[in-house]
């Protein structure tokens, strides 16, 4: 099963990281728990759309930038890439089996 | 703030009713209480990652199709839109102030 918020998660991170920032820098401009964050970011949490807003305007990212993320890779595991894929699946899992079309 | 559960449930009520089912029959479905799809569809609930992955299956709809139309129309209510916007902003702004990019 394809769980939204893992993807979320980890989108945030990587935003989060992009931007050199730490946990903890961006917990406390959003208000949030350092815990809590991490939790989400690991997606072992579910964030409300109140805590994804904060952490969003946190990071000087808009929401619409983030959810179009999590739905291009959403739509790279579904195996309905973003991007026009002219690489053979057989060249693709030879190289990298994560990244292998299920 | 831009709630991102507002966007989700607009989108699954719109597929839904693309396909021309019920909400009894996607709750069905996707065995979850019919008020509570109700409520997600409203804006009123969080789905968990579970709950959405169940509905989006019950309505044979990728999730990341439905991420990406989340995003699509986050960008869109936060003046990032998705297509190319020829229409000059005094002119949207004419007709409908509600589309105006802020």
């Amino acid at each position: 099963m394809v769980l939204v918020r893992q993807e979320i998660g980890d989108v945030l991170r990587d935003f989060r990281l992009q931007k050199g920032r730490t946990l903890r820098q961006v917990a406390s401009k959003a208000s949030v728990a350092l815990g809590y964050l991490s939790e989400v970011e690991r997606g072992q949490k579910e964030a409300s759309s109140e805590i994804l807003a904060s952490v969003a305007e946190a990071l000087d990212t808009p929401i619409s930038v983030i959810m179009r993320e999590v739905g291009d890779r959403l739509a790279v595991i579904e195996g309905l890439s973003p991007v026009p894929d002219n690489v053979p699946d057989e060249l693709v899992a030879e190289y990298d089996p994560s990244l292998a079309v299920r």
